[in-house]
This record gives structure tokens, sequence and C-alpha cells, in this order.
């Protein structure tokens, strides 16, 4: 009856009715949720109140589970308690490692389903007025993240800086400075660039410059990690 | 007390459990809704049944709006019935001319509210088995529209054609060809590619092939636009 089962769930970006209603059914119905940092805890009200909800998030000073630990979570509370809910921030398949997680539990024989969430690369800018593509500003978006696996910047970066699409930029303001030095040296030192902390909760913060200036403004409007870049002309519709 | 207002909310892909929940209650309060032709109509069931439903959308052998009247019928709406609930397919900011119509409203001093909607840009690869990004597959992703507003192939295209990133191409099937000499040009004849017609509905239909073979494979499954491209190395992925 309960048959061991993967169920990865995009939270959206903080905002606790910017899940789908599927993710929301998901939830209610769930046997045990794992979930991340990323993810409103608010959205584990919606679901039953004695179930195993299990924090495997990255968070400053607390444990934090490898990847391996999470995968190895998955498949241990899936062969107990049947369809495990995976709840991760935004959407899972943008660098939500979303995809090695079902890798992993189909060498179980664990079969999956994907329930889209809300991505933040999209959402947050535009809950701040910058439309991710806009006629007349921007014909594409590039969503990139700056920390990759080697821990290098990605090398599809100096692509995007060079076209002229929207940049978006994911888990990358640890890396501000190099990143403003790889759009200098594509002579986009000019380039309107908008960094969100936060975005679509009450706390939200934003720093909005250009790539000359943007680095003193984060400085001066504190803004913290985790947080979303975005480089192109639409950042000038910025609040109408 | 009906005050005017635009609200424009993204219904998601197709499937009627994909929009969000603020998106649903937005629906449910709405005085009336405009609504595009990629919408499903089984959403407006959510609203009051006696408000206006106005169908603005481009479908074949139906009178089709320009987008100055419907920026005209948000206008008037908004000042007859108070909020504007303006619903378009996936989000109304991947190409979907919203912020065109909040200008527009601004100019008649109408506040706008954009309420985000699962992208077809992300959602409909996934739904698909295909990541929009995975390690060791692809660091980045690039969603480009192939029909801009002068006509031609996106500039922006060539790059993508050149970067690792997996390139999402959207409204671009009737420039499918332009598109397989584009990636040849870059050296990719053997690239895969996905194309996905009515993703996240039943009757979804999806032709995989490589860029050499793509164009015969469409053709034998019938699959016809609007439909969605996805080029990279996440499509080998596609049903694990």
């Amino acid at each position: 009856m309960n048959k061991a089962k993967l169920t990865i769930v995009g939270a959206g970006p903080g905002d606790p009715e910017l899940i789908t209603i599927k993710g929301l059914r998901a939830i209610e119905k769930a046997n045990v949720i794992l979930y991340d940092a990323l993810v409103n805890p608010l959205l584990l009200d919606n679901a039953k109140p004695d179930i195993p909800k299990l924090f495997v998030g990255k968070r400053k000073g607390v444990h934090s589970f490898s990847q391996d630990q999470i995968n190895e979570l998955i498949v241990e509370n899936a062969l107990k308690y049947g369809n495990v809910i995976r709840l991760k921030g935004g959407d899972p398949f943008v660098f939500g490692r979303g995809y090695e997680e079902i890798e992993y539990a189909a060498k179980y024989n664990i079969p999956s389903e994907y329930i889209p969430g809300i991505s933040s690369s999209i959402s947050v800018l535009g809950l701040q007025g910058i439309p991710v593509t806009h006629r007349g500003s921007s014909e594409s978006f590039w969503v990139v993240t700056a920390t990759t696996s080697n821990g290098e910047l990605s090398g599809d970066m100096k692509f995007a800086a060079q076209s002229a699409a929207t940049v978006v930029i994911l888990m990358g303001l640890t890396k501000l400075p190099n990143i403003v030095e790889l759009f200098k040296q594509h002579g986009k030192s000019d380039a309107t660039i908008a960094i969100i902390q936060k975005g679509s909760l009450p706390d939200e913060n934003i720093a909005v410059g250009t790539i000359s200036t943007i680095i003193d403004i984060v400085s001066k409007k504190h803004i913290l990690p985790p947080a979303i870049i975005v480089v192109g002309n639409v950042v000038k519709l910025h609040r109408l």
C-alpha cells in the first residue's frame, strides 16, 4: 500500500502562497518530508501533524548533510514510509540537484515524480518590477550558477557577459568581485545590475547599481547570501 | 471600493494544478478575467460564475486581438470592474509581454501586481525527465525566443549555440530549419535535442533526436506549434 516513491516538489521562492496546488496536495498527503534550508517552514503546517519532517538543509552553525547522506535518507525513508516528499526551494531542477536524487533512488528501483516550483531566477526579479524579458530590453535570459562543482566561475559566464541576454546568477554573492571583473573585461562597466536577498519575503532587501558601483552599494545595504544577481537592461525598469 | 488594478497571473504550462495558490486565489476573487490561448480553460471554473471572462488569445481561425487592443481592454475593464485578472500561460514575464501591459496600465495610473507562474521553459522539460540543469551535464541554461519582434532569429542564439548551456527555445518550431542550420554552423550536428508539444497535458507529444535527425523525427511524430525546443546534454537523460 505504501509503495516506495520519491516526489520532488518545488516550494517556490519563499512566499508560502507561491507553491503550486499540486505541490501543496503532495505535502498534505505526505508520510514523510525531507526539506531544505530555502523552504519556508510555514509550508510544513499543511502536512499531517504526526509525520516525520526532516531538515536536511545547509545552514551556518547547524550540522549539514552531504548530498550522499541526503540520497541515503531518501532511500531509507522511502522504504520505511512509502512516498517521500522532497521539498526544495525554487524549482528542483534549477541547480537544485534534484535529478541526482532521482538517479540515486532509481538505483533502488524507487520511481520518482517531479512537481515543478516557481523558480527564483524568474520570479524574484519580477516581484521587484524587473521582468526577465521585455521587448526592446532583452530577447533572452541566461541563468547560471556562480558556484560550480569545482568551485570556479562557470565557463558559460563569459558567453553570458558578451550576450544581450538578461543574465541571472544564482549563488553568486560571495563571488561578486570576480563577476564584476568579468563583466568589466567585456566592456560592461555601465551595465545595470540588481542583487536581491530574501526575494518574495517581507524582509526582502535589494541593491541596484551598475557593474562599477554595485560592490559599494551591496556593502552599504548589508546584502547577505543567498541572493540573486541580475545583470541587464531590464534592471532599468525596476519599480516603474 | 472596486479600485482599478491590474493583476497579471501566470497560469503555468497547462496542467491546471500547476498554478500557484496565490494565482488560484486571484482567480477566485476576480471581477473580470482576460485570458490567453495557452491558459487551460479549466482554471476559469474557479472564478465566480457570473463575471466576464474574455478570451484575448491568438488562435487559428479565431479573431485575434492585437497587443494594443489587449492593452485598451485592460484599462477599460479596470475602470469598469476594478481588479482585472490577466491570466497568461507560463510566467507572464517570460516572453509573455506582461510588462508591456503593466507599462500601459501605469499611463492611466492603474497599479499592477505580478503573480509568478510555472514557466514552461523549465517545467515542461522536467516533466519529461529532462532536468534543465544537472551536474556534469549543464552548468547553466539559456531561454530564448526564436521569434523576435522583427521576425528574425535572435542574435543571442549564436552565443547560445557556442556555449555549454542547456538552450531552451520558445516559439521556435516554425523556424526549426534555421535553428538546425545555426547549430550545425557551430559544429553541433550531434547535439541532442528534444521538442515537446502540449507539455504537462494528457495529449503531450515529444520528439527526441540530434540536430542532424530532428527535422525528420518531428515530421514523423506530427509535432505542431506551439512547442518547446531544448538542446543540450541534459536531453540524454530523457526518461531515466
